[in-house]
């Protein structure tokens, strides 16, 4: 097919996610290698959000896609009752990278569905009903992971499910109230937060569910303190902690698990994206040993045909075996230091940067109309001028390829990126800035 | 890893759907052919029931292999809004396949993920809530699809969704009241869902939900003119009628898609399994022109990392053609023709067999003590002895792979089977119901 004919076969017989359909002209990519791919009139793209945060990895990593071709060889598919050498040795490989207190993992096919099983088994193991979450975030678009999930996606899955509560997120920047340190901060959420679990009847509630870093909803880092003191209040209540890692598991933070640079062990991991880089679809939870021993004798009523797919596991061995093997969190570390460093710059120089969020490689950049009101660049919920959608376009134009969320712009170069490649992408960006810049004034 | 290094890895470290874990015993695979499967002991299993009913065309499917290496070397990932060839290929040849009314594709993960989508797209489409099911019916482990679901799989999500209603299903071997024909059957059950509708109110309904030909639940065929009987008042009462194909697709009962069978164009279609046969995961829901066109101008708000994704579209397109090259509906039916036939042979000569149904490649063996009473060899929802295990498990000695649920045997081999083998392995199915009749008797 031409670049022109999958375009028009694309918008005349498929469904795009999370858009109107009405003038979509989506760019044919005919190859992708590292952190660049190029559609069919030979243009250069730059990812600079590793896809949808997936392929940390970038394009055409080989040791993957060898492993793939190799488990093809013997067998794409068997059920999840048989013993597949791939899944096996996965499941093995994910639990020995965790905290000790972790027992067993059960694989799902992406984010959304590890999220289901979550709440699902945490319901079970516990006996109780609710589940806590919060406004920013996104945990996956299904009945249950949209029900968790706190920003307008979950509008049209409402009226929701029974039991799902949300609370607010320690998302200092825009907070009602200003604090004094990061400390005074953290003794805020948890007070508010054992408040309302008061309130909601701690015997009720089965599990608070947390992106450790919000993802989407603009890279939101808990100050110090705060995961701690939600493992505090879980341990005291018997509430489950539940870490949504789909975007910040695989060395996205700097570490190979984003509740590693916290200081706390949670009792379910739920993964997806990193673990294969999307080259195969995967998900899946961990949960820990007394979970996983509660269904030694209890139905784990969860199940889908293809958990613990034999294919998708063979591109999770070499994908997290590539990880370690190509020091992939020293590099984070090190490139992540540098983007921090220019975020600060641009924050610095442009009146249109509210603010910039970092941790390892991922990052937002949040745009206001005025630096000392914050308001934001759009408000909350819509973009009735397609405003960001506009500030997209012209990262496009230079080739800087990434996505926005609400008034932010979101940073998460694939993890194999280098300081150079960085800095160079980094200067499209303060040129689109100094642009926003003259938008406002 | 040897055989017993897969079984202790994977009970130690993976948790296995729709089970207690103690006790597991994973058959290790090393190997598959055709309609065949190997441990690392070298013994042979005939794989009953295609696997989970997805691996239609068995085992080592070069074609398939083949286009999936081929588009490792292109990429395996890229995100749903650009334009990937496979993506654009395979949702243009699926809608084609489908009737004339049908217009997008909405590529999703697996089954449950298609299910939830779908009953998303009928709620926001029409701008109504409920989503009518049936008792009988699995449609995914999802929030979203377990709810739709109707069996007791669905008893670990209550309290459920508000909205979701189930209705009876036109299960005519233990309905309560006897009937002289099959269209007398049909009046009697349409006209009780047209009540229920009625006391449900019409306008509050958005869509009425059903597997084509309910599968995992016993493969209960509806009788002449149910499925244009509801068509019917779906149309009258402005309701979306959602078929899920996910089982049913792709061949399995003889036509392409199950609802081919019966003369009805529904407004959805989901489907997963057999577009794939598993070799990657993929599913989605085919939607009419009218709803895709609702979209043009209203965000469609649906969507997953994984949204058409390249390396499984591939694998879709390799599987979708091979179906028509190779000609596999015209042995679907033939090979179908002898299971029928042996099938009722087995229903005359055992006093354990209740009934026997059959479609295509698709049946179950409905097992009773007694078959004048029709009382179930296991009551509902529950196996206090595990009879049935015991069934599959000399099934299992005589290398005759399937699973049961409640009191019925599934078999559905992949649809590349031949007669011969077919019989052969019928054989086995009649002595081990020569066992069950001893124990009833
Ligand atoms: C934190 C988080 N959880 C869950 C999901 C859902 O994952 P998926 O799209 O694979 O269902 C996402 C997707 O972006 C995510 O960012
Ligand atoms: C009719 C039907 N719908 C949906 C599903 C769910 O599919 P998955 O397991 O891929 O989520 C199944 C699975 O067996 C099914 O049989």
């Amino acid at each position: 097919m031409t670049g022109e004919e999958i375009k028009s076969t694309l918008t005349s017989y498929n469904l795009q996610s999370w858009s109107k359909q009405r003038g979509l002209n989506p760019i044919p990519v005919v190859k992708g290698e590292g952190i660049y791919f190029w559609d069919d009139q030979g243009n250069r793209y730059t990812d600079m959000s590793s896809q949808l945060v997936n392929m940390n990895l970038g394009f055409g990593n080989k040791a993957i896609g060898d492993a793939i071709k190799k488990q093809v060889d013997q067998y794409c598919f068997i059920s999840p009752s048989y013993g597949a050498e791939s899944r096996a040795k996965l499941a093995k490989k994910i639990v020995e990278l965790m905290p000790d207190n972790m027992g067993k993992v059960f694989f799902t096919n992406a984010g959304a569905d590890a999220n289901e099983n979550a709440v699902k088994m945490a319901r079970m193991f516990t006996g109780k009903n609710k589940i806590f979450s919060r406004y920013r975030s996104y945990h996956g678009s299904s009945f249950g992971a949209g029900n968790l999930t706190g920003e307008p996606r979950r509008y049209p899955l409402e009226p929701g499910i029974p039991g799902f509560v949300k609370f607010f997120d320690p998302y200092l920047y825009r907070e009602a109230v200003c604090f004094e340190s990061e400390e005074a901060a953290t003794a805020y959420y948890i007070r508010k937060l054992e408040e309302q679990i008061q309130y909601e009847g701690p015997d009720s509630i089965a599990a608070i569910a947390m992106e450790t870093v919000t993802g989407s909803n603009g890279v939101i880092i808990p100050p110090k303190g705060y995961m701690p003191g939600v493992r505090a209040l879980c341990d005291q209540y018997g509430i489950l902690m539940i870490c949504d890692e789909v975007m910040t598991g695989w060395g996205r933070t700097g570490k190979l698990f984003g509740f590693e640079n916290f200081d706390v062990k949670p009792d379910i991991v739920t993964f997806a994206k990193g673990v294969t880089c999307g080259y195969i679809p995967l998900g899946g939870c961990v949960v820990s040993k007394e979970i996983a021993a509660y269904f030694d004798d209890h139905l784990l009523s969860c199940g889908l045909t293809y958990s613990g797919h034999p294919l998708a596991c063979a591109a999770g061995i070499a994908c997290v075996e590539y990880y370690e093997e190509a020091h992939i969190l020293d590099n984070v570390v090190a490139v992540g230091k540098v983007l921090g460093e220019k975020l600060e710059e641009m924050k610095t120089a442009h009146p249109s940067v509210g603010d910039v969020r970092y941790i390892g490689l991922f990052s937002a950049v949040e745009l206001v109309k005025d630096k000392v009101t914050k308001e934001p660049l759009v408000p909350y919920g819509r973009d009735p001028e397609g405003v960001m959608g506009k500030i997209i376009g012209m990262l496009k134009e230079k080739g800087f390829m990434t996505y926005s969320h609400e008034n932010m712009i979101l940073i998460a170069p694939p993890l194999i990126i280098t300081k150079e490649q960085l800095i160079e992408e980094l200067a499209k960006l303060d040129e689109v800035l100094d642009n926003v810049d003259r938008k406002i004034s």
